[in-house]
């Protein structure tokens, strides 16, 4: 069983992909991928539900747009320079202990939505990443007992405008928050599914051609490092995001850098979790 | 009319402080203030169904918990370095455009419940600060029309953790995202009561010793700048906080510097808006 959500921007409805693939309109569950449904055991419930209903399911179209796999969650928590590959290719080098910073929650968007480009955007830059929703709120929590706080893994792709983030005064919130700027998804993969998340394949192209190809394997520091760690300065809140960091290959670690222009196409994968692409488009108006 | 939440965490309610100074109970209006209250024009709904209704209002009883004047928000942008005596205590010097950072929604809490020292703190610091909610949605507003997008002025505490911001490699949410470290309220002031946002005066004591006592006249960057430039890096959304940054006489920009210990009493407020007062209290258990 993987959860997606699907219609309209703002207006998306619950669905989940069954193990023979179908996709299932589960809106007659009655309830949200948000912070209430993970705090109370919500993937259990829903398939537990699902046995005797999956039969009045109806199926969702597959011209449906898919909107982003979780509901907007209190926080979006980006780790940097997670992968040693990109910290030598940013010249930041690899941390001694793990940096993150928080996105904007309102850059969530779907998978296959349009990336828009912000006014005066120059430097727009893409990150392929395993990300994990949380499932149980954590705060202080071992690195042991970690994993038991992970609701599932998806993607995220988590772009960036690196001028805004590196050239314009303080903090890389500035360059990772605009509209579209996360799209997540398409599937929710729930942890039976995901044996170990340290060996994974994950890749993204533009314009079909092969920009990163890593696995997570290559992690500096591992999921459920990294939940410990976070966990030691806020509260992760169920349904909470955490997006793991990029291996090397992104568009500022070319010689010369190489951003995105109106028109790219990306796409972008983690093997056994799903595919995203997206369009780079203009703002209109 | 200023808008006030009380009762336990988590399960607040809506209060109302009249022009008369009497403290309404408004659950009946029954709506809380969050994203959709102030996407609908709530303040100006709440009057009006006020008018025919005080009179059946409870008494908010006055030993009740009084929680953040708002409803969590999508996020809590804060502003870095906007007061030149600032700058200049933390050697960051006055920046040329503002630098910003976003503060976890979970570091939410009441104006004068403790602030709990994490575990590891060591330099756990105090910046009062004016902070505004969202009334209408922000994306590319220009600077003469942002203050139309100002649903209400408050005062926020924006406790760092000094040594977890600044020594740990990385971004500043490391040290500001903490449960507990961003009390907010008392009240939400409407516009209407603060004619001029950029010249209220603002102080901060610890154990009764002044620490902190400017004026947002000060400000590097007035609250229409501010509003103005966060919209062309994020789409500021009805409810969203964002907090101005701290006058001079911080902690970590006396001589020596100054930090909070367990026992040690806060109070800061800001003329016209309210006042708030902190117990440092060590983590339980």
């Amino acid at each position: 069983m993987q959860l997606f959500r699907f219609g309209p921007l703002g207006h998306e409805q619950p669905g989940v992909r069954t193990a023979a693939s179908q996709h299932l309109d589960v809106a007659a569950f009655g309830e949200d991928y948000n912070e209430a449904f993970f705090a109370t055991d919500g993937p259990a419930r829903l398939a537990a539900w699902l046995g005797p209903h999956a039969g009045q399911c109806p199926a969702v179209p597959t011209d449906a747009r898919l909107g982003s796999c979780v509901a907007r969650p209190s926080k979006i928590v980006c780790i940097g320079l997670n992968y040693r590959g990109h910290g030598a290719e940013t010249g930041l080098g690899a941390p001694t202990e793990p940096v993150f910073f928080l996105k904007a929650t309102s850059a969530l968007c779907g998978p296959h939505d349009d990336v828009v480009l912000p006014r005066g955007a120059t430097k727009l830059d893409w990150e392929a990443e395993l990300a994990f929703v949380i499932g149980r709120k954590a705060s202080y929590v071992a690195e042991a007992d970690a994993l038991g706080h992970v609701a599932g893994y998806t993607v995220l792709n988590d772009y960036s405008e690196r001028a805004f983030q590196l050239e314009r005064g303080g903090q890389w919130a500035k360059g990772k928050s605009a509209d579209t700027f996360a799209p997540l998804g398409p599937y929710l993969t729930l942890p039976a599914a995901v044996p170990d998340p340290q060996s994974l394949r994950i890749w993204l192209t533009v314009n079909g051609e092969p920009k990163q190809d890593g696995t997570t394997a290559d992690m500096v520091f591992s999921v459920a490092k990294l939940i410990s760690y976070v966990s030691q300065f806020m509260t992760l809140l169920p349904g909470d995001v955490v997006s793991t960091g990029s291996p090397a290959g992104t568009g500022v670690g070319l010689h010369p850098p190489q951003y995105l222009r109106a028109g790219d196409a990306v796409a972008l994968g983690i093997a056994g979790l799903g595919e995203q692409r997206q369009r780079v488009a203009a703002r209109p108006g």
